[in-house]
Formats: C-alpha cells, structure tokens, sequence
C-alpha cells in the first residue's frame, strides 16, 4: 500500500489530493486547496504555502509526492509567480524528506483519460470515475489528485 | 540600530550577506554561501537553501530582509530554477517574519556606485570601501551584501 500526495501548486492557490494505492487499486484519501491571501507580502504567501504542504505531509505521512512539471508560460510575471510557489512547496517536501516525481502534464492526462490532448473536463469526469464518492474541493485539489493518480500508473518514475 | 539581511537566491548557490546600519554608518556583520548538490533532488535542493537561510535568520535575528527584483531571463529554464530558489528562500523568510523589500537591480547599483549602469566589478570595488575588513565569501555572497547596503540606504523601502 502507498500513500501518494498529488501537488498543483500556484501562488493565488494550490491544489493538494492524497491516494492510497494497492496493486492496481486506487482509492481517495484527501484533498484541499490552500490559498494566500493576494494583499499579503510575497513571503508571508509563500511560507503560507510551504507551512500548510508541511502540514498536510505530517498529517497524512504519503510515502511519496508528485508534480506536474513547471514550464514556462508566455506571461514571464506569471512564471515567476508560479515558480516561486513551486520552490516553496517543494522545499517543504524536502523538508519532510518525501521524494517528489515529476510527471508531464501531457503524461498526467493520458494516465487519467488515455489521451495525452485530454481536456480539463475531461480529466475531471474521469476523477469521479476513478475516485468514486471523493467531494473534491476545486479545481486546483482536481489537479492534484489527477497527478496523483498518473504517479501511481507511472509507478512514482 | 537595524541589521538587514541581503539575499541573492539561486538554486546553485545563495549567496547571503548581513550589514549593521546605524543612521548613515553601516558596518559589515557577517556573509556567507549556500551551495547545493547539483545531483540532488530539486526538493532536497530546495529544502537545503530554506533550511540554510532560516539558520542564518535564526543565528543573526535581522530586523529585515532585501533581495533584488527578479527578472524573467532569455533562458525560460534559468528562469524557473532561479524563481524556484527563491520561492523556497523567501517562504524561510516568511516563515521567520521577517519582512523582505525587493529592489530593481538598478537601484542597487546606484546606490553602491552611484550609477544604475555601474559594472559588477565597480560594485564589488565599492564594497570594500563600505565594508572595510569584510571578507567576502564570493560574488554570490557579494551580491548579497550590495542588496543590504542598498536596503539600508533605501530604508527598507
């Protein structure tokens, strides 16, 4: 049995979705979302977010983490921002001393939806099917889980 | 009397650098390096800079920190690792309180050498004559200190 902790980070809000997975059996643990407050200071927002992944970590023990890679985006400001989130959530595994793999976002599709040009609603109606009876907290905790899942096909690779 | 904590993150190496500004007068506290193992996991990296900087925090207990504006590179990689250390380096800073101004590379120049287009070795010249005695760690450690001085005449602004 492994416990495995999908991440989306991003500044203004990460996603975060736990699965148990058994062989090929998968089931929900968890999942929620941790925004920042927009008119706090940059590093109050990030140690928010590194403080509650950390948390999240010790409440849940996953043996392993996952993350879509970052790439950049067309908006340079909107890549920084993403990024820096990233570092802090990371970092925060670090600290918990989890191993994080990074996935492909077009990998992270085709594990859940079997097409690596999925769309987003797609990925979502396959989550219901795949986590049955899992309430899933937004679209960010959608994200998480969805690459929680494709590290379990993926084998944490 | 106010001690300011100077930054220059960046994955490979964080540079650090403590002044003490006392109206006018500044004074050299102490700088320093953090290497990262380039074999290592991003996490681990990044938990490495985090840990290293909320350390020195916790040894030298600064009243603020500065670190320069970051700025989108031509290279989109560079750019995300670049943000990525500082998102876990800052994320230390919030997770000690400690406020955090960021200044154009530009403004920092300028106050150093007295011109925003003053060349790195003119800023590295000027930081001897400032901080007389100082030994410094390194150009990363170098940077960091310009970003104090700069900090302390900029008033934390």
């Amino acid at each position: 049995m492994t416990l495995i902790l999908g991440l989306d980070p991003s500044l203004s809000c990460t996603g975060w979705g736990i699965v148990r997975a058994e062989g090929s059996r998968l089931a929900h643990v968890a999942n929620g979302q941790v925004a920042t407050d927009p008119k706090a200071p940059m590093a109050e927002r990030l140690h928010h977010l590194h403080d509650a992944i950390f948390a999240v970590i010790g409440a849940y023990r996953p043996d392993r983490a996952a993350a879509e890679e970052v790439f950049a985006n067309k908006n340079p400001q909107s890549t920084l921002k993403l990024a820096q989130a990233r570092g802090a959530v990371l970092a925060a595994c670090g600290r918990a001393s989890l191993p994080v793999s990074e996935h492909a976002a077009r990998l992270v599709k085709k594990a859940i939806v079997g097409t690596g040009a999925a769309e987003k609603t797609q990925v979502q109606a396959m989550l219901k099917v795949l986590l049955p009876g899992a309430v899933i907290g937004g679209a960010d905790a959608a994200d998480a889980l969805a690459v929680a899942i494709a590290d379990a096909h993926l084998g944490g690779r």
